[in-house]
């Protein structure tokens, strides 16, 4: 592990959802530019402490040093965005598989560069965008692939949450720091942040692609140089219409990202806070309540379901999810074997980036509509 | 009553509202531009039968030349959209008090000239934006005005329907055909239809007007002219951002209009279809969930509720508030005396046209950003 | 009308009821006691100075006395319990229809009496068991019914309120001292009020009979004769089983009647106060959520809703197809039609009097389970 | 570890929520009385094939004389309820601390056999009632604590499921087949399996104790020789009543343990299946919704959270919460420490039991009241 030192709350999440299922070990990691700092969490986290770094740039070489057998089988990548793109470059060339927290990289440039490297060093490169690691997620993309909804319409998508409604960046909460800092969260805050969640939820749900969006930015707390609330009018290739918005000063809001998509057929939506729910419903016909860990529910969202219905799973064993695909990956790629599996790519990071750089530009154009920008 | 010939779904509404509490009593009507209909109806409705007439034109002459005690005290009108304007203008010339579905006129240019008929005649003239009626409404608005949201930041309004999904207005269903018909509908559709409760919802919560627009109008079924789904951004003045969104063809949708207000202290929810209810979240405190017929709610939603809490009022109950409050004005206008009312005025009408016609002119210019015109 | 007068909570709820569809004027009543209490109500509801009597005793003499065409065509009574059985009486044997508020009478001795009355007079007679013109319970009957159940093995049937928690009795709250007043309320407070209306949905629902039942009574407020709290367990013939508890003093409990059905094929679940919607759960299939106002509900449920789904109807609609069923029953005997009608009726009061009496006798056996007592 | 082979729900369960917070190795096992089943477990679970056995009494053996820094720290039981008792005496007599699944024995003579092994090896005993490890039933219990509940009137707690509608224990389901045998289960099946967490759930938040009861036991599905479905009313000590039932045939019911708890000053209610939220009314005050990871609840619920508000929690998670208290003791116990810890110890098995007695006694007798059996 990169990243993740002492009171980091996404390190934390990662280093739960990969011990769930009893599969992966932590047994490296430099947890943080202040040496101090990842040695504690090294130690905390029971690991050699040979294995504990000061860099990840000394880790990958140590550990790439390491007989097969006893280095690490891949990395995960938790830092603050800035850093993704040159940790996970120097974990690829240094010849390991990559798991690495979202946005991929802070400009669309670099994510197209780290796509180069993936596909040079053929490694397995996960990204996190655990939410679509949800079974109920993965039954609406089921529900849309199997034709229930016909022909998608409409997709409304929405990332409200609150707690940056007080300035709490200038009173030293980290988290809200570097998220407002350009340098370190690129061009964009609450839309690179979570917005991109709700743009991966929809594209992973309904394949659509975006033609144009129209987007208003705004920083309602004085003193922030970057957005703290983003609303977009979508265009879809094909015809369908967007909206999707997102904010971290709705006061109230937790983490209620959600999503509807209404087709010609049927409807759905789902919504991450009630995780083991997707409500569909075909045309003409009563709404039905899908509950993950039913019988009646996709081979899909059983596969990625560890508990009988009615005994709720949620955030951490999505991230789990995740998790499980993306080693399986790993493990087809030590064994030489090929397979299909169901991960966030770089693929997607770069899509993300795109989303990104043009919903930035129509923002800086005083919100015009902007042809989706070539990922 | 103008209007609501047998099948027509408002008229019955409207009778139904003014029958609730035992202080309207229904005497005289032109129900239909069909005489037959209109005679059925009025029989139906245990009318005098020379009180029921072949023409709004008959009916107001008539009426207006019988005794003081005898001629109606106020005419309800609930034709289709474009006659509106010149029904209202008539019994207001005739010396009658209006009551007028909505939206209140075809264009803006009618709207104003209707406003100064009213303002001319000193009549009294009530729009029925009947969700403005919810007792939780009225609360709703009570929290903001009362300054328990702080300064208002954001404004999400929905109003989602699924009934246009199939293309019935060529199949005549009448009430679907009048609302896709650019002559008897107006320059919009859904926005006209529904879209504008949404709108006057929020300004009559918020208080807050719009500085400019953004409005996307889709017609997603072949061969409609007029839009049956449009999705809209928002600039309020003084800073608040808005996302205003409304569609006939969301599958499985029913009339789900519901509004959620974001302030810098707290934030409040509402759903029209669980209309007893109202979440109020304080900063950094739990949800509230504010039910009427309680104790604790304001004296304005005490006033407007007839039933304990728990025992749930709607749709009905809710229209009927609207009654109550213009012929509590129409009491106080006949009695000479002057008072302030809670009901939609001309004025509301007047800013729903000037919101729409400003709609319509961004939407034609393929959703550009668009001054709000001057009402 | 008999009771009802000023200040009166049901008697402002039947005359909404009976004016919502325009179908029923009021043209008589005594409806009060105090002579001024009901002279000053009927003034209030616009009747003729004439009509407004100074005992039930009085208006049924002088009602009869009129020309056919101008007395009443039925009574309702609004009264506490206590005297329905003799206003009910008085009416019917002075040839008029009755509309009677629940529970029928004080005990199940006079209940049987008033059947043999009604029986014998051949009047319709129609009890307000209220809850019943739902148009969702309508449908969960039709559910039940049509076997989609198949055979029902458990009912839960609660129905908690929390008004009586303070001692209001005390303080001169009127519907709580004749509720808590066994003179007027009978040998039971909680159960009688409210309960019943949970046994009586229960069985229109399902049409079980109870074998027996244990039931225990509590007094939770120092200083009640009655119990204001009442859980019972109950044994249906054929072998079901129920749990039905009610109480007037569970904390911020409003009026919360809800019921669950079990079956062998399926469930179904309705909440009072989310009346609209109508939970059904086909056996190993995912959970439908049935909405008033839809196509697909049953034509009975069709016919007792007056608004398109998504714009809810409550309590006061509820109430007011009670009216209209019994009126149309009245309509046919006045006409000398019969019909099959959709109401509750004399027996159903007496079923009801004979819960109430098998519950008492339990509860005072220190809540032995006991037979069910002959109706 | 002792149970938990292939196919074992709760033992997989049992392993996730131990590895959750990488705290705890499995490194032992004797997983299944199939010795080949044991082994696969093992191997699967990347065990040192030397510490998987074939019987736990021979686990008990072999660990027992490992060196004191190799050896397990304690045990994990997880096989069906009749081996409960001889595998926790047999590691505790060994020296070990011991985790145990619900409920602790078949009888109450075993539990109270158990109890005093307990106190006499002076071991750690910790019994995973779950459902007590979830952060907003911690809450709930801090809410009955520190009053705001005032004194507690009315306690229901239900706990319907319905996966044993069907007879599957006859077609060879082994999660049904053991459940439903006498000699298996012990006495009662539905009350034992779930009825015990409704009934410990009650306690943990209220702290009553029972004083009496009535038990209604059905077998519904023929062929059952133990009950499927249980109605139990209850007296507490202190004049608080219950109602408390639970079933395995209830029809789309999938994991529905829920409570409300209603007090003099404000009521509670919390669902298993919505576990994040807790519903709390203060008298005569708007519904609070309490939200796990916000910074107003209780230090005892922020302490049990992982995650910030809105990245919701569940089963696992809860479950794991039970663990990490019970190393806690455990770590406390091996540094020779002493501290209060949060978790279900031998005493609540053992109060089970007594409740289970209890409950089959007045079952047998024709649901009879029947006083609490000694503890």
């Amino acid at each position: 592990m990169v990243g993740g030192g002492q009171n980091a709350f996404i390190g934390a999440v990662h280093r739960m959802a990969a011990n769930l299922d009893g599969q992966i070990e932590l047994v490296a990691g430099a947890f943080s530019s202040d040496v101090k700092n990842s040695k504690t969490t090294g130690e905390q986290l029971f690991l050699n402490p040979k294995r504990i770094y000061a860099s990840y740039a000394e880790m990958a070489d140590c550990e790439a040093a390491l007989p097969a057998g006893e280095r690490i089988d891949f990395v995960s990548i938790v830092t603050p965005n800035f850093l993704h793109a040159s940790v996970a470059t120097t974990f690829l060339k240094a010849g390991f598989h990559v798991v690495c927290d979202k946005p991929m990289t802070l400009t669309l440039k670099e994510a197209k560069a780290l796509r180069e490297t993936v596909r040079k060093t053929g490694k397995v490169f996960a990204l996190t965008h655990n939410y679509t690691g949800y079974p109920m997620v993965k039954e609406a993309r089921e529900l849309v692939r199997s034709g229930k909804l016909g022909k998608i319409l409409k997709v409304v998508a929405e990332y409200p949450q609150g707690w940056l409604l007080d300035k709490i960046e200038a009173e030293g909460q980290k988290q809200a720091a570097w998220r407002l800092d350009p340098k370190r969260a690129g061009a964009s805050s609450c839309l690179g942040d979570i917005g991109t969640h709700a743009e991966n939820l929809g594209r992973y749900i309904t394949g659509l692609e975006i033609d144009s969006l129209c987007a208003e930015f705004t920083a309602f707390i004085p003193g922030r140089v970057l957005e703290d609330d983003a609303n977009l009018l979508l265009r879809y290739k094909g015809g369908a219409k967007g909206v999707l918005h997102c904010s971290q000063i709705s006061c109230g809001e937790e983490n209620n990202l959600n999503i509807r998509v209404y087709g010609t057929k049927g409807s759905l939506a789902w919504q991450q806070e009630h995780p083991n729910e997707l409500k569909f419903i075909p045309k003409d016909e009563p709404a039905r309540i899908l509950r993950r860990g039913n019988g009646y529910v996709s081979e899909v969202a059983k596969k990625f379901a560890r508990l009988p219905a009615g005994h709720p799973e949620a955030f951490i064993e999505a991230f789990a999810n995740i998790y499980l695909e993306a080693i399986a990956a790993i493990r087809a790629s030590l064994a030489g074997r090929r397979g299909t599996f169901d991960f966030p790519t770089v693929d997607d990071g770069v899509a993300g980036m795109a989303f990104l750089e043009t919903a930035v530009k129509s923002a800086k154009s005083n919100a015009k509509w902007t042809k989706f920008v070539k990922a």
